[in-house]
């Protein structure tokens, strides 16, 4: 076993007396093995289920995957690879399902075995119980491991920040009046995409215009953006395993004084989280730091305050009202405030941390500057 | 029940002697309550599992959805929709599998219960075996139902096959020297995404120059195009929530005799194929006589000739050697022969067609030109 992250996800399932685990959701599986598989084409594309990865608690790990992902599988750490012949006659898992419970059986699972029980096929969920394993849901056992970064995932999402960062700077310019929000986004998005070279997963929202941006949340649309708009920019590119997340608010002319207030309390809040926040602090605490500060200037936001971020797009914890979660070193943050009235638009300014011992170090590199030019 | 292609689908569970459904692939979903859920963020966004739709047998349908879905669910044709809390702590499946059981129980789904085996969360398949069901697969009699398109399902096709044709023909402007793969695709997108109103999800491929198009296979990269490369533009977009599919092959500059041939060989195969196949062939039949004139021209091909499209971008039947399904009126299939050559490139062309008693109706409008302007 040479893939240190599955050794420590072993040593989880070991202290956690858990023999084995069978990881079937995608970011579960990514995290584990590297597997780099696209998930902007859907869940099912040409075969009737998901890749599956069994672990034991040495931190050996076998991956099934179909044949179309061969390539892929292979250049992944997992330490053996299982490869099923695609079905082409749309959803039919016998294949994969035959393979799994084969490779279940040759390696010897038993025992207690944890599963994610929302992604776990109830076919191989029944083949483990008629064959002296014990099903027990393992979400919790990963999420302690995947709250700390290791290295190369500090490397990686390193690199989702500094793209999502250029693709801001991007956004300064792509953002102008008689462009769709569409348009927009493919000019924005091509500066993740050709340096990762090929089109990736994105969430985030794309919003402008006073009703839009009061509304909080949306993916680009074909309309048109207009002198006067305000623009939230929110953008979160998953870059092969590990995703980005970033959010602007720009101004499409001269905003107003009311609407220049909004953006001052947001980012003076953000600010103010960026200096307090500590390894100790509860999730609870760092949202109600930030919510204040907002609340104090006379505005409030509908959402989070922020999140952890990994090979999920948002992981635990979340920083939200009275979260219980201990902030500990070597997390990746996001701090996300915002400000949103119905007669302004909206307001959304969102960097991407490190959290070490001395605090919150800034893994984006653009600036909530809200309106000109900063490329 | 005012959804007729709920009812269809209650009357093939009735006749398969099922009580009920629980469908969970999205497509399945998508297919029976016209739910359009965007995939391309994939499959397990902020919250632990897939939306589920509880079908019985004259058609009524109850749908399960996370909170940030509501909208979605409320505008399809669910006959009753249920909503439970996102999760923002990653995955955490709990409220998902309570909300589910709960509907499940309230509805009275007990006896023979289709499920979706792949996709059918352990916990729920577990939960139906302990309250007096039995979950027998489903997909065969979905499959049967689905392979069949309805007026509406056909107006929702033929729009995919408009919008990817004018993607298409953009195709023609957009590609060209001194452009990276990744940025004329975006322009070419930007021809359904305006449309549409939203960035969907797309498979298929774009290959530029001899050795990509020779390895049959790839999504867009950073290549930058040069005078003399093939280019292969596969484009398979899913708009709403059925998926349109297309080839083209073009030449950036003149082509010589070679390639022309090698052109004119897959064209002539293609339209071989139109001019024959009806109603009562076999897949495995129209597989035939379509890669039978591309090998007696020298060429050959290593995938399938085509196959049908609807909620999913491959469905039942695909129109391989050997495929026993017989093709039927009101099917939409594509057909996509090609001829590879490692010192040449490759040819690919593919037409979407609605099957008809008089035989194959093209539904796309674009013309497989191999070069020139012809917008």
């Amino acid at each position: 076993v040479t893939n240190d992250r599955a050794r420590r996800l072993g040593a989880a399932l070991a202290a956690a007396n858990l023999g084995w685990a069978v990881l079937t959701d995608y970011d579960a599986v990514a995290h584990a093995t590297d597997l780099d598989v696209p998930i902007d084409i859907g869940p099912l594309f040409q075969v009737g289920g998901p890749d599956v990865t069994v672990l034991d608690a040495d931190g050996a790990t076998t991956l099934v995957v179909p044949d179309i992902r061969r390539a892929a599988a292979q250049r992944c750490r997992a330490d053996e690879v299982v490869v099923y012949e695609t079905s082409h006659d749309g959803a039919s898992p016998e294949a994969l399902l035959r393979t799994v419970t084969e490779t279940l059986d040759r390696v010897g699972v038993r025992g207690r075995v944890g599963v994610q029980p929302a992604s776990l096929p109830y076919a191989l969920g029944c083949w483990l119980a008629e064959h002296g394993a014990e099903p027990v849901g393992v979400d919790d056992v990963l999420r302690a491991v995947r709250l700390v970064k290791d290295a190369e995932e500090l490397d990686r999402l390193r690199r989702c920040a500094e793209l999502t960062s250029a693709a801001q700077r991007r956004a300064l310019t792509a953002t102008r009046p008689g462009v769709t929000e569409l348009a927009a986004f493919a000019e924005i998005a091509l500066e993740w995409e050709i340096p990762f070279a090929g089109r990736t997963a994105v969430t985030g929202d794309f919003l402008s215009g006073v009703e839009r941006t009061a509304g909080v949340l949306g993916r680009p649309t074909d309309r048109m953006m207009c002198p006067g708009d305000p623009v939230i920019v929110d953008l979160a590119p998953r870059v092969g395993n590990y995703w980005g997340d970033s959010a602007n608010t720009l101004f499409l002319g001269e905003p107003d004084a009311a609407f220049r207030r909004m953006h001052t309390a947001v980012r003076d809040a953000l600010h103010r989280g960026i200096e307090a926040i500590r390894p100790g602090w509860t999730a609870g605490q760092a949202d109600e730091l930030i919510r204040a500060e907002v609340r104090a200037a006379g505005y409030d936001y509908p959402h989070h305050t922020g999140h952890s971020v990994g090979t999920a797009s948002h992981e635990f914890p979340c920083i939200r009202p009275g979260a219980e979660a201990v902030l500990v070193e070597d997390m990746v943050l996001l701090l996300e405030p915002g400000a949103y009235r119905p007669e302004s638009g909206g307001v959304r300014l969102e960097w991407m941390f490190h959290l070490t011992a001395d605090g919150l170090v800034p893994l984006s590199s653009f600036d909530h500057v809200l309106s000109g030019r900063n490329t």
